[in-house]
C-alpha cells in the first residue's frame, strides 16, 4: 500500500439544478478526491487551504474517513473559496454565477512532512504554478503522479500548465479540453499529442459517454453507467480521478492492466457521485454498495466472443 | 442457421466529406445491411426497387456477396433514389443537398417466397407502412423482427410508426430519436417507455460513443472503437443494424447474452465501414480482418476485477 497526496481546493459550493438548489455546502476538487480515495483505507493526505468560516465539523468528516488534514491550512480571517454554478437542463453544461476565490488567491501548499515519500500524488484542479509546487516539494520520486486540470488555465496559464504536464504520467481532462490542449479533433490524434507533451498515459473523460484510458498504442474504454436520473454533476470528476488515484495507491501498481481497474473504480465511484447534492452521497458509501455496482458494471461491458 | 430478410433502399449517393468528394455512388441502406451480413455466409435477400439506371455491376456485386436480390425490382422507366449530403467537420451532423425518391415513391416491397418463412427480418430505415407490409407477408412469425427508423417519420408519419413499433422485437435507434420518441432525455427512461411501446429489446445508437442494448432491467454498452480518422459516416448505422441482424441469422439464438455479442459484431463492422467512401471498405472486407478487430474490441473493454 502506498501513501497518497492530493492537492486541491476544499470549498464552499452553492448549486442549482433542475431538480433544485442548495446554500453553501462542502466541495471543492480535494474534498471530493479524498471522499472518494477514502474508500481503499490507504493513508492520504489533503493538501489545500481553508478560510476561518470553514466548519470545524466538515474537517471532522474528512478526519472521520481517515484522511490526514494536517496539510489544510486554516487561514483565521479569511474566507474560504466559493464557487457557485446552475446546471442546465441536460446536465452536462453549466454556468458558473459566482467564484470567489478568497483564501485560495495566496495558497502556498505545504505538503505535511511525512507525506513527501508518497508514491502516489494526485493534483487536482488549480493554477499549474501551485501543482508544480507540489511536485517539487516531494522528496522521493513518485510512483504515478495524476494531473487534473482545465480549459480555464489553458486560457490563462498555457506555458505554466505546459511545465507541469511535462512532470506528470497520468493527464486526466475531458474530451473538449484534450480537443482545446492539441487543436486536434480526433480524440485518437489528440492522446497522441499530448503523450508527446510528457503523460504516458492519457484519460480522457467524456462525461455520460465514459472515459477512454490511452498509453501509445494501448486503449481502454470504460463506460460510465448509464443512469436513470443525474441529480447533481458536481464532483463526478474529482471522484473519479479520486478512485483511479486511490486505487493505484491501494494496489501500488502501475501497470496498463491495473490502470483498467482503477478507471472502472473510478467510474463506479462517480455514478454514485451523482445520485445527490455535493458530498451527500460520497460520505454515506459503503465498500458493499461500491462492490454490487462493480457487479453492475462488468454486466455492462463483458462478454464473451470466441475468435476464428 | 436462419434466413434472413432485409427491407430498405438501395441507392445512389453523393457524398462530401472534409476529406473530399464522391460522384453517384452505390448506397442505401439495404445495401449496407447486405454487405455486413454478408460477412455471416447465411441465407440473406434484400427486398427493395432501382431504377433502369441503376448499373448492372452493383446489383452483380450483391450477388456476388451470396445475397439475393431476386426480390430488387427494377423499374425500368425509372430513377433509382438518390441521395446527397454533406457532412460538417465535427463528422457528427450532416445537411441533406439533395433527396429524390423517384422510384421509392411507390414502392411496394414484394418477399421473395422462399424467404416468407425467414426467422429474422430488418427492417430499414422507411416508410413505417412500406415496413409493416413485409411483417405481414411472412408466413410464419419470425423469431426475430429488427426495425431502424428516424426522426423523419416521427415528425411525418407517427402513427404509422407506432403501428410497426408494436409489432417488432428490437429496435435500433439513435439517441436524439430515442429522445424525441419518448420526450425523456434520459435514456434508460426512455428505453423503458419504448419498451412499453412494444419492443422487448431497444438499442440506442450513440455514434463515437458507441451503443446501448436495453432489455428491462439489463444493459449492455458497447462502446465504438476509437479512430483516429473517420473518413465517412454514411451507412455506419445500417452496417451496425446488419452486423447485428446478421449475427442473430448466423446463431439463431436471441438471447440477452448473444444479443451482446451481435452488439460488438455489429460495432466491429461500422468501424470498418467510416475508412472509406461509401461502401468501398465494406466490400474488400476479409473475416480475416474482422476477427483482427473483434480482439481489438476485447482489448477495448475487457477487465478482470475480483469482487470481494
Amino acid at each position: 500500500m502506498s501513501k497518497l497526496v492530493i492537492v486541491g481546493t476544499v470549498a464552499f459550493d452553492a448549486i442549482e439544478t433542475p431538480f433544485g438548489k442548495t446554500n453553501k455546502i462542502l466541495g471543492g476538487a480535494a474534498t471530493f478526491i479524498g471522499l472518494a480515495a477514502s474508500q481503499f483505507n490507504i493513508d492520504a493526505s489533503i493538501v489545500s487551504v481553508v478560510g476561518g468560516d470553514f466548519p470545524q465539523k466538515y474537517l471532522d468528516l474528512l478526519s472521520n474517513k481517515n484522511i490526514d488534514i494536517s496539510g489544510i491550512e486554516i487561514v483565521k480571517e479569511g474566507k474560504t473559496f466559493f464557487w457557485k454554478g446552475k446546471y442546465h437542463n441536460d446536465m452536462n453544461s453549466r454556468d458558473t454565477l459566482v467564484t470567489e476565490l478568497n483564501v485560495l488567491a495566496d495558497f502556498n501548499p505545504v505538503v505535511p512532512k511525512n507525506y513527501r515519500n508518497a508514491e502516489v500524488v494526485m493534483l487536482g484542479n488549480l493554477h499549474p504554478l501551485t501543482q508544480l509546487s507540489v511536485i517539487e516539494q516531494m522528496e522521493c520520486k513518485p510512483k504515478l503522479i495524476v494531473l487534473d486540470t482545465m480549459n480555464f488555465w489553458m486560457d490563462n496559464a498555457l506555458e505554466d500548465l505546459y511545465k507541469v504536464i511535462k512532470k506528470i504520467d497520468v493527464i486526466a481532462i475531458n474530451d473538449e479540453e484534450a480537443r482545446q490542449l492539441t487543436g486536434e479533433y480526433s480524440l485518437v490524434v489528440a492522446a497522441r499529442k499530448i503523450h508527446e507533451m510528457g503523460p504516458k498515459y492519457v484519460v480522457i473523460k467524456k462525461g455520460e459517454h465514459g472515459a477512454l484510458l490511452f498509453n501509445n498504442d494501448n486503449v481502454f474504454y470504460a463506460p460510465a453507467l448509464p443512469l436513470e436520473e443525474v441529480f447533481d454533476p458536481t464532483g463526478a470528476g474529482d471522484t473519479f480521478a479520486g478512485g483511479f488515484a486511490g486505487y493505484i495507491a491501494k494496489t501500488g501498481d502501475t501497470s496498463f492492466e491495473n490502470m483498467k481497474k482503477a478507471i472502472i473504480y473510478g467510474s463506479t465511484l462517480a455514478s454514485f457521485c451523482v445520485e445527490k447534492f455535493g458530498t451527500e452521497r460520497m460520505e454515506s458509501l459503503s465498500n458493499k454498495e461500491v462492490q454490487k455496482r462493480l457487479q453492475q458494471f462488468k454486466n455492462l461491458t463483458q462478454f464473451e466472443i470466441e475468435l476464428t
